[in-house]
């Protein structure tokens, strides 16, 4: 690690012009929070492997940024020529750069590594000092890294309508209505999920998300799809060349945009057969149309390297208008969403009866009902770690139908490790199951009619009256987010405090946001909605996916979570004030809340015959997917408490 | 009304520029909320007479801005000459003339009468047409108003050190260090309340308002009070200079701050005996240091025709520094504060007590306690009238100790007229008492020791089950607000949904915020803390006073709100998560909440031992002030309540 500082400052100080500090961000060219091996270049250089950070490098010194849910985690990997930035306690690292580097310092950033929103906050604050933001020409990380993980040629797939719900040429023909009405001639995506999206087509080439590394331009009767070609089957191509999508070399994007800029962008191939199916009219009218000049591109996802190809006056910046479409799902994606939460709910189910099984018989602990002492330790032939526990988990989700891999690297976490909120645990190093602690796992799959993602805590032997009071708080927040009704207007920040009020009257907190979208077979974590106590003004819409994932974290003693995944939809309210419609949640993910860690004395008589009611539908919903054993279990499990 | 358009219009015509519009805010020179009789400029144009609401007249159109508090009332009082724009759900002003009025047109306004915020706001939305702010230099609605009143000559008056519990040295020593680190010189203060507080003087020439029509300027070593000085006796005048305040004429305030700019601002007088009890080596430092040159305004309530005198470069634009100090009570005004609410508390019950005898005597009502249809009316040879009660309950606060005033106009409303939520009776043509219909009075006296600001609904007849339904519902919410801990930082805008929740469970909501902070012998409304949908991101912090007060509003029914003023506290919770302090509520308001009207069933037991234990408070602090009939009648109204 020495050694790859000591090398990029020495990248950094022969750079024409040299650079008094390097970024290095966590996205890849498509602002993803996933990404594959080969573009983990800021866990390369820090040695951090959490999902979000950001590194920078002076000449003097190394800092890494990163959010709540890192900040343990951070302090364990980052060697100590790292300074761990706390975000929302430190100053921002544009504006620490601002106070603390020098007048007409040049930053130096890959530019197809930052969106244009980053970009743009970082000139407003380096304005102060007359410090610059120096795109460079190639990425100095790439430069240093010996052993960098070779690109993939993983094949693209097609989702079928029976999945996506939605045709292309339906999504491209609302599409082209949307570039009408902001007067655009042409869209560029570059957010991976979007183009999957748009395209109904997914693929392998980042772990956990089923995308593609490709960008997409759509102007009103042309469609683009850049990818490496040899992904692209012979049919996977005739596909896109029925629905008009011309499939052009991933690097090509970039001559493409300066194409686009100066109207030039011209499909080299015969027009698909989707143009008998659009509306010749509106493209005709749009062609036609002078003023209608624009290129829209969404400043968040979008890398500021080829925004820079564009005229900015005739840039639109705003929110990709595929961005509520796809979080909006159509009927037939929260269907498959909900089937596909009923079958992951019976595999952790089935996780939980095995796992009861082992901790009894391996560790002799009380299991999963008993609330007692552990027994003596039996003789151990057998150890039960943390990543062996997470494999058969993930071996319960792989025997069910339309599997395709989990969404997300599983958190499996015992005692202390359930304290760091995204732990991940390796084979090699991870803590072993212990009957006197908390355990705590964070899982989901995607399967083709739907991504899932659920997180149980339990405990197999006897929790502490402490664990049982945060349990019981972390709950209660979870409910009363779940339970609340709202006008349409609200945004996901406004309800944010619902899930820490009980938290709150105790002193208590969690560092990191209650819930994000999930998508349909794509990213786990979906935009543009969001629950957390950083505001993001998007109003949460009837048909959208939102977790519910409250916690509780004690460093070096344990955490807690609780995660189940909601979609909202149209309340039944008696009245309806002010004619803006009221929303409510729907829970989709099925399986008990170990009733052994809550103290229902805490529970108002609301609590209790909501938790009662839920467990007896998990038990309904369930039961089709378990065997006799899991039945018995899960008809104990969710027997209802009482106050 | 149409004379004055006319009249209005031809000045518009005869400007240099002519004016393509007028704007007509509701402000006076201070941007004050409350403002005196000869500044209601915008009610003499437009007739609407709520406290807050703009008016904007061109040559073929009149429209007037105000909020959801006043949409019902502002349709009422609107001739058909105007056209009603409901804020949050019509464009906004600025954003209505950058699409409605023609390219380059002249926006005139008295620039004395808009905040730098605004004019700012105005100016970046006029860029898209080029339209302009045109500064009249005399006010045109003067010009066409008749019978505008003359300016009083009310006594400025000295607020003692028992009540203010700081002195104004140690004040001005504060607000001096302040200036210091923000390297500024001088500070122009123009709030109303900012100079009474900081000079600890009040007077009385707003209604309601315990303020002073004046400026202030303060420097390292001189501090200036703007002030008719007719208004200054020379006891007074001896108090400032014995403070180091030099008294000068209201309107020479122009010429000072073009002095201030250039740093040719000095006393005329000798300096004052202040000098020896501040800190000279500090205010040497100042004076010597060239970087000291900036001039700090408030732009939420400096004026634009101030701020137009200065150089923009050498400003600075930051929350007044005295903002927090003031609302931040100290312990002497908190002290105050929960005194005035005791005695405040006591005229509401003798009120109440009153209020159900007239009612059960002149209208037969089954009073207060029973819930009972209403006898047959008895010949009534007395009417109540929604002012004529008003007036008595005036009466018990003026017979208590250091009454100065009411705080605001009294909202005594009846049946339909409580869903007008700023509602004020006039005593010729407001409605009758109705023991077969709500009764919501909001109301709130000056006190020299504190301000006081309280609602209550009452039903003297057989409340409806819907009525019920609602006022339980507002309860519920009143109460989770008030019973919320949450950490430091945490702004007003994220709890301001507690007290929603019970309400939208039921698809009911209310068009105003849910709370603002109050004055200490000061302004009712305070701020900058706020308690409401709208994001304002000041947080909550220990010693700040703030209202909760939902509601619940069924146009041509009925309207129900419930008012307590809190004071913030730390709590003390088990843990301290983050090491950020967590703060809770105290109630200093004390009266009874009708039980008749709470529908108990829907009441978790939580609220019920709370609503309980408030009751049984009430009734201890407030038996002193009461004779032995008044706390008969209390203690039958606090009666425990079950579920």
């Amino acid at each position: 690690m020495a050694d790859t500082l000591a090398s990029l400052r020495s990248l950094m100080a022969s750079h024409s012009p040299p650079l008094d500090a390097l970024v290095v961000p966590s996205e890849d060219y498509h602002q993803s929070e996933y990404v594959s091996g080969r573009d983990k270049r800021r866990e390369f250089v820090s040695g951090f492997t959490g999902s979000a950070g950001l590194a920078l490098i002076t000449m003097n010194e190394a800092l890494l940024w990163t959010d709540g849910r890192y900040f343990l985690q951070a302090t364990q990997e980052l060697s100590d020529q790292w300074r761990l930035m706390r975000i929302g306690e430190d100053l921002a690292v544009e504006i620490w750069i601002a106070d603390n580097m020098e007048k007409d310092a040049a930053i130096g950033v890959d530019p197809w590594c930052i969106s244009v929103d980053t970009a743009q906050r970082w000139e407003r604050a380096f304005v102060k000092r007359q410090q610059k933001i120096v795109p460079t020409s190639f990425n100095l990380v790439d430069e240093v890294w010996k052993n960098r993980p070779a690109a993939e040629i993983n094949p693209v797939i097609v989702h079928p309508l029976e999945f996506a719900g939605r045709s292309v040429t339906d999504k491209l023909n609302d599409l082209r209505e949307k570039l009408i009405q902001e007067k655009a001639r042409g869209i560029i995506f570059t957010a991976l999920d979007e183009v999957a999206w748009l395209y109904n087509i997914r693929g392998s080439d980042v772990s956990y998300c089923p995308v593609v590394h490709s960008f997409a331009i759509v102007t009103s009767r042309s469609a683009f799809f850049y990818v490496d070609k040899r992904k692209v089957s012979p049919e996977v191509n005739a596909y896109f060349e029925g629905n008009g999508i011309e499939v052009r070399e991933y690097a090509t994007v970039s001559t493409d945009v300066t194409l686009l800029a100066s109207d030039q962008l011209e499909p080299s191939i015969a027009k698909g057969c989707s143009e008998a199916n659009s509306a010749p009219t509106e493209a005709d009218k749009m062609e036609g149309d002078d003023s209608v000049d624009l290129i829209w591109i969404d400043a968040a996802s979008c890398c500021y390297g080829l925004y820079s190809q564009l005229n900015a006056d005739k840039v639109i910046l705003k929110q990709s208008p595929v961005a509520l479409p796809k979080a909006m799902k159509n009927p037939v994606e929260l269907e498959g969403l909900r089937k596909a939460h009923i079958r992951d709910g019976a595999a952790v189910v089935q996780y939980l009866v095995w796992l009861d099984k082992q901790m009894q018989d391996i560790y002799g602990a009380s299991g999963y009902f008993l609330e007692e002492e552990t027994k003596k330790k039996l003789g151990q032939s057998k150890k039960l770690t943390e990543v062996y526990v997470s494999d058969k988990l993930e071996g319960f989700r792989a025997s069910k139908e339309h599997f395709w891999g989990l969404s997300f690297p599983t958190i499996s976490s015992v005692g202390s490790n359930a304290a760091i909120i995204h732990y991940k645990p390796h084979a090699d190093t991870c803590a072993e199951l212990d009957a006197d602690k908390i355990y705590l796992f964070d899982s989901g799959a995607q399967y083709l009619d739907g991504t899932t993602d659920i997180t149980r805590t339990v405990h197999f032997g006897k929790p502490s009256a402490h664990e049982k009071a945060c349990y019981t708080a972390v709950l209660k927040g979870h409910i009363a987010l779940g339970n609340v009704r709202f006008p349409n207007g609200t945004n996901g920040h406004s309800l944010d405090i619902l899930a820490r009020i009980p938290l709150w009257k105790d002193g208590l907190d969690y560092r990191h946001g209650t819930g994000h979208g999930i998508g349909s077979f794509l990213n786990v974590h979906e935009g543009p909605q969001l629950i957390s106590f950083r505001p993001r003004n998007v109003p949460l819409q009837a048909s959208m996916t939102v977790t519910d994932e409250p916690g509780y974290y004690e460093d070096g003693n344990f955490g807690i979570r609780i995660e189940n995944v909601l979609v909202i939809k149209e309340a039944d309210t008696k009245f309806n004030f002010g004619d803006k419609g009221y929303l409510a949640f729907e829970h989709i993910t099925w399986a008990p809340y170990q009733t052994k860690l809550i103290d229902t004395s805490l529970l108002t008589s609301e609590e209790i015959e909501w938790l009662n009611t839920y467990h007896s539908k998990c038990r309904d919903i369930l039961a089709p997917y378990l065997d006799e054993t899991e039945r018995s279990w899960l008809k104990r499990a969710t027997e209802p408490v009482r106050a």
